[in-house]
């Protein structure tokens, strides 16, 4: 029997904290890889990646930069697949992210990489792709068959396995983690106010997600999430990147999403919000409880989670919201027009 | 006496073949710093700024990883200001560009950097600026002062100035872009067709740019343009991206705007467009003549520009466009409503 609109979504983005703590219970395999990548004392760190992984590579780039700090970017992968280039990429690591291991891109693009001396690691839900044969490292998210077109528990794998990953090549124990499955459970029981929040974007053509530092990446997954599956224009934006050019789009019309959890990042986000309600703009804001006071409607995550890890937890009301928007719109956000699970890239 | 609305951009869109003119011909600066760069024989590029600037910064990631073979990547500057990260830059090149030197985030991330050991460089149309001095090699872009809000012949000489010092790193004598400033001259005078397509998006809420490779700058630089002065949801994605979940918002009442230079990155890019007309996008083509068969509207450029400086050239109709837009929405396109010259972010 097909399942009715949003029941594969929902459910997946349900099964996410029982992911979690598979995940931080049996660290064997992560632990070994970190060791690999100690021993090989990289200098620089790339990461490439498509969709939704792409905002899990964007979060191990700010955890390389700030917890490894290790300078760090994002493979342009045509460079590598289009243009043929071939840099010299000893003392690299590099990381592909893929939900399904099956981009003829990312493949190609560790395959080169590989091949000029990087440090490979995939990063995937699929430990029997191409993707994963092909590095040198791989790690399983360990996620279980994702069968909606959204991709939810899938991204949340990911940023757990790389917080763990990451926080232990810098000798950390990953106990930023431990309770967020925890956390999850009670995030998600809080499901029915945000099906009625999504009335109010019922008609809504345009919106726009903020964030600052680690919780960047959640704006960018929001965003993504409502353009793919509720089919609203949506933007992301650092909130520092906003000042320079996209406020001037802000009005009436557009609602703001602003993720501010609790450290530099949140905080920093904080100081523009006198300028979007300057604009007019109608503001949701996620986060810590300390940054929420005079924002309504708001959704306050638990107190006291660390900024590093706050991404993993503040992406799931942002979720629900995507999926309960999503069929008030019509619309069946398991199976979103024009859009299949796995993508073909060269 | 305040100028008309849009007068300033116009003149500055206008100015942009000169001042490539005065690059080209006086490249005394480029090639000393170039063989400063060449001498330290830098191992990783980064690159840092904001909002237009972003762009040519993207922009010198592409040359640096094909024209240079080197890693590349964008810092994200809250790392190294909010988050205080302390990465070891030796054998880095860390590249700043910025129109006006000024942004607070962009002078520490090149004080960090320097300290860090970075060999750092400052991109700025402002010799005098506190981020010029502080880099330990600068170069001015050359543009004149820019007084339109939405930058414009900043943009391109930052381009042109990074086009020339990369390949100059590379060996190169700059010679791809030795025909741009009497091709501009060409491209400019075809304007009355761009104010005339102009009239065709005076309703439109959303819009897409696309393109891959190289130009994929012209594409986020473009929406950026269009958010910016003419108050439209413009989304950029890489023709690859694009098909990782944007697609689905794409539908009649979205216009995409395809940017397809000649060579590897608009040839993947023509692969797309189908999937666009199958959504029912309603598809404007930018680019070289043998890719815009079947194409209309479009505007070809003209012949035989290779791809690593087609961005120069191919921004340029788009400006226009992004121009008459604006005015034909009753907006000011010199000084957008919540903009100012300079953005200060910390």
């Amino acid at each position: 029997m097909p399942a009715s609109p949003g029941q594969l979504m929902a459910a997946e983005i349900g099964d996410q904290p029982a992911v979690w703590r598979r995940l931080f219970t049996d660290r064997a395999a992560i632990d070994t890889a970190a060791a690999r990548i100690a021993a090989a004392r990289p200098q620089f760190v790339l990461l490439v990646a498509r969709g939704t992984s792409d905002h899990a590579a964007l979060y191990a780039k700010y955890l390389a930069e700030i917890r490894l700090q290790l300078p760090a970017g994002l493979v342009s992968p045509s460079s590598l697949t289009l243009y043929d280039a071939k840099p010299d990429l000893r003392g690299t690591l590099l990381i592909a992210v893929s939900q399904s291991g099956a981009s003829a891109d990312l493949l190609r693009t560790v395959e080169v990489g590989r091949r000029q001396g990087a440090l490979t690691l995939a990063v995937t839900n699929n430990p029997e792709s191409a993707l994963a044969r092909a590095a040198e490292l791989q790690l399983d998210v360990g996620a279980g068959p994702e069968r909606a077109v959204a991709a939810t528990k899938s991204y949340t794998a990911q940023l757990l396995t790389l917080f763990l990953l990451l926080d232990r090549c810098a000798g950390g124990d990953g106990r930023a983690a431990a309770r967020l499955a925890e956390l999850g459970d009670a995030v998600l029981a809080r499901e029915q106010g945000l099906a009625v929040l999504a009335q109010r974007y019922r008609f809504a053509q345009r919106l726009l997600v903020t964030a600052r530092g680690y919780s960047y990446p959640t704006a960018r997954e929001a965003a993504l999430k409502l353009m793919e599956t509720c089919y609203v224009s949506a933007h992301a934006y650092s909130g520092a990147d906003l000042l320079h050019g996209p406020l001037a789009m802000v009005d009436r019309e557009v609602p703001v999403i602003a993720v501010m959890s609790d450290g530099p990042g949140g905080t920093a986000l904080q100081a523009v919000l006198p300028r979007l309600r300057a604009a007019g703009a109608d503001l949701f804001c996620v986060g810590a409880p300390r940054l929420l006071e005079g924002c309504q409607p708001c959704f306050a995550l638990p107190d006291g989670i660390d900024e590093s890890v706050a991404p993993i937890l503040e992406i799931l009301p942002l979720q629900l919201l995507t999926l309960h928007l999503a069929m008030a719109r019509g619309g069946n956000p398991d199976a979103p027009r024009g859009l299949a699970k796995v993508t073909e890239t060269l």
